[in-house]
């Protein structure tokens, strides 16, 4: 089953067939605020934090699957049929539709009902905004009045009570409608999100359950059905981002609609307002972002024998590994934002990609890291740099109810917890990272432990490989411990042969640190072990010529 | 606008309009498992705790607000035309359809399509299995084929896995259909749920997204739509109980027919199945439950001028209460299970109103309230009351990610924390035991303070009087502190009339139990402290005569 291809020369991956079983998901913004879109414009929007500062609503494992998302609902008045830009949630035809994934900017195209239909979504850099782009053409070859409608469903920013306790969070949010800007309220944090659009709205909806009626969906909502937003607002209740535009169009004519969703209030939305009011300024902010991942790209540009690999890594690699290490891997459809912070290894291996192209977010990435390992030289599996920040411990906001912190204590888990790989991807990033900017001070440089107490860079490496190289079985070969890059295979006692792989490779990477900085004799103490963990695996694993 | 009325004579409500804009939900269960649905069959089963061991899912806050649920849909087999017995998800006229909601019962009722059918759920005393207990008749004067699909949809069985992290939790579960019963495992736990039925079913679906198809929602189901089940499960991915039934009923024949949903695996299901295979054994069932509620609420029946307020009296307050003092109030619609624990007042003002019919449900709730209590007189706004048993801060399981576990010392938290109110309830709580059950002894039964140390329960309560006579304002009025009852209403310094008219009542309370154990020295001091706090009040806040 094919549902799209790669369209090169443009860097986008291209969905001709909407109807994907699994989500393709896009990531908008490179600075502050995200959203995860996916093909049929589901998906969510997060300022800094999806778990502590969520700006829409999403359903995870929900039914149907990518519930609910960035949607533009566009009306026949004459005859009442609508439909969805972005194919769900209304659904439809499938011939009509198509999504192109491009680098922080995803499209939806649509074709039906005698109107061509183009919904842009993307983040400006340098702004907390995401613009949803509407070009409009009428190829009827007759007048067409229609009517347009944004929804997107407002969260209550934080995950846990975005999902479990109604007494208080159905209370805790609200919104109103003023001069065509809708603005919604966390009462507990004073924190205000917007939307605006470029024009002046002939309708608006501030309630979800207004909007879309009762045992109805994101597929039928009431309010299009009818033709005639509701004008709800209220302080308490479900929140959502209903601007409509009624227009007529000409036989050819085309148009361009755009509304602004964004972290701020009714103020930041006029300003924003202004900002992009014009659809010039709207295209320049994108091929600002085109630059700004040309300028990346074109750091290293490989051509081999094999046009796909050339695919995969001239633009879709580094354009992961970047966002990545941006909003790290806590945010998807996958990891829904109920958890915050850092996996050591993805991290590693992400920060480890990108010393070309973002030596400073490199950089930040491996200090974390470091901060995250323990004094007896494994990594914390999982943890949130704001640990060992200047307050640790301390809760993003105040609570109107009483919720435990964690337990220092058990933040700096013990062997029990310890995955054998996790922190032997850090000696290769941080190795790849000196490789390229030629920082060789960075190994002098002091970071604290976890769990106290601080030393070099060059000494929380030694720690590692002498972790790895302590926690053998009895064949010599690196035990598994909680797990060994597979989070799933928990091995007991058992030795891992990827584990002691990869601590050959890591013990190569440490050993040309080792001479680069004219340490010989740590580089003649690694290399020797190198070579007798070489010695382990041809005998044990692989009689193969390293 | 009316949605129903009360049937007096049967105990039940009776929805007669199905379309009820908010969810009006029951609890089924008096034991283990515990089911709560709503008016059209929405909401989700679990087995001791709804964090930790939930066994069907529910979508927290919807679209629309009450998926799913436990489902039965009919399937004309001649037309193709399918509907669900309590109305939604599949919708229809709602002149044909019925709920009524009875004490630990609730029936759905529909007549459509010549096919008068009612199916009711309830969990029988002694066993953990929810019974879906269908009952047809052919009013159509016809013969009539038909298929007959269960649906529910399993969880994860630990709320943050149902709702976070994927990466895990889709690969964390399995289930099979041998002998015409599903087996449903999480791994990680080796916890099984089984679905059976009393029929030879006809077909059967494991995977949820199997049955529904891609892009459709309990509302349409792909296997319904075409007739016939996909015969799925797997390993990994999100799963469902369907049993499929085929048959064909005579004019005016009537058909009976069971499924069983509960806690075990195919064994436990085989075991049910044999149980409650024939009609009788679950008409008994449930006539069994009829008795339990009536020895309860035959202990006090009052009979007013008000018939309303006997309504109330005679049934509702009451099977409200017990119910609460069963599964706390961290299951709901509302509290949808992400805590697991107790809220202070809550559980006091429950536990009060049921000595006289379940005295040792109410000593167990009073003794965990004291549990709860800290050593200066107020008590945890929410806990768990395992953190004060054996093994207090371990997980409920071993969660294949690393977790931290709650800090112990945030767990007892500080007067920061404290709600003013909470623990005068339990003052009451003890001396309406004490009253109903005459056990004069629990005063001088010794617990352990939340931080530390014990005292006897007459030493806590007066800690309690004594800590709300020290936490008042400039006038002489009991501080609101965190909350005075409205937890959202957060006073800063502000004092608060509800706490000392409370406090009024609660040393009332204490200084008959005093006097009852002839410790008259202690009757005088705290009839002494009443007068005073009577005279703040009459003097700031209403003259009135106390």
């Amino acid at each position: 089953m094919k549902y799209g291809h790669f369209d090169v020369k443009r860097r986008e991956y291209v969905i001709d067939r909407v109807d994907v079983p699994v989500s393709w998901t896009n990531y908008l913004g490179v600075e502050e605020l995200c959203a995860v879109v996916n093909h049929t414009a589901g998906g969510y929007l997060f300022y800094q934090s999806p778990e502590h500062h969520r700006i829409t609503r999403f359903r995870p494992n929900g039914v149907p699957m990518d519930r609910p998302g960035h949607y533009l609902y566009l009306r026949d008045d004459e005859t009442g049929e609508y439909w969805s830009v972005s194919w769900q949630p209304c659904g439809g035809p499938l011939k009509d539709y198509r999504c192109r994934h491009g680098l922080s900017y995803s499209v939806y195209e649509c074709v039906r009902g005698g109107i061509r239909a183009a919904q842009t979504l993307f983040i400006p850099r340098g702004e907390s905004v995401e613009l949803w782009d509407l070009a409009l053409e009428n190829t009827s070859g007759r007048p067409h009045s229609l009517s347009v409608y944004s929804y997107a469903e407002f969260s209550y920013h934080q995950i846990p009570i975005d999902n479990q306790n109604f007494q208080m969070s159905l209370y805790c949010a609200g919104s109103s409608c003023a001069d065509g800007i809708i603005d919604y309220e966390l009462f507990y944090e004073h924190a205000r999100q917007f939307m605006a659009a470029s024009f002046e709205p002939d309708g608006f909806d501030c309630l979800r359950d207004s909007f879309l009626g009762p045992y109805r969906t994101e597929a039928n909502p009431l309010a299009v059905e009818r033709g005639e937003c509701f004008s709800s607002f209220e302080k308490g209740g479900s929140h959502c981002a209903v601007l409509q535009k009624k227009l007529t169009l000409a036989p050819g004519e085309a148009a361009r609609l755009t509304w602004m969703l964004g972290e701020g209030g009714a103020e930041e939305g006029a300003r924003l307002r202004e900002k992009y009011r014009d659809p010039a300024a709207v295209d320049g902010a994108l091929a600002d972002l085109a630059r700004y991942w040309d300028g990346k790209l074109s750091k290293l540009q490989a051509s081999t024998p094999d046009p796909d690999l050339d695919v995969m890594l001239n633009t879709w690699n580094l354009y992961q590994s970047e966002i990545n290490v941006i909003f790290s891997r806590f945010a998807s459809f996958i990891e829904v934002g109920g958890r915050t912070g850092l996996g050591y290894r993805d991290t590693a291996q992400d920060a480890m990609t990108i010393p070309h192209s973002n030596p400073e977010g490199c950089k930040k990435r491996i200090v974390q890291l470091l901060q995250g390992l323990t004094s007896m030289g494994y990594g914390l599996h999982l943890f949130d740099p704001a640990w060992f920040g200047p307050q640790p411990g301390k809760p993003a906001f105040k609570s109107p109810t009483v919720i435990p912190v964690p337990d220092k204590a058990s933040i700096v888990h013990g062997l029990d917890d310890a995955c054998a790989d996790d922190a032997l991807w850090l000696v290769a990033a941080v190795a790849e990272y000196v490789r390229e900017t030629g920082e060789l001070s960075l190994f002098d440089e002091t970071v604290r432990c976890a769990n106290g107490g601080e030393r070099t860079v060059y000494e929380h490496l030694k720690r590692i490989l002498d972790f790895s190289a302590a926690q053998v079985g009895r064949h010599g070969i690196c035990k598994g411990l909680r797990a060994d890059w597979n989070d799933c295979l928990n091995l007991g006692g058992g030795e891992s042969a990827m584990v002691s792989f990869l601590h050959v490779w890591a013990l190569g990477h440490f050993v040309d640190a080792a001479r680069a900085l004219g340490r010989e004799e740590d580089g003649a103490h690694y290399e020797a072990l190198r070579r007798s963990v070489i010695a382990a695996c041809q005998r044990e694993l692989w009689d193969w010529d390293w």
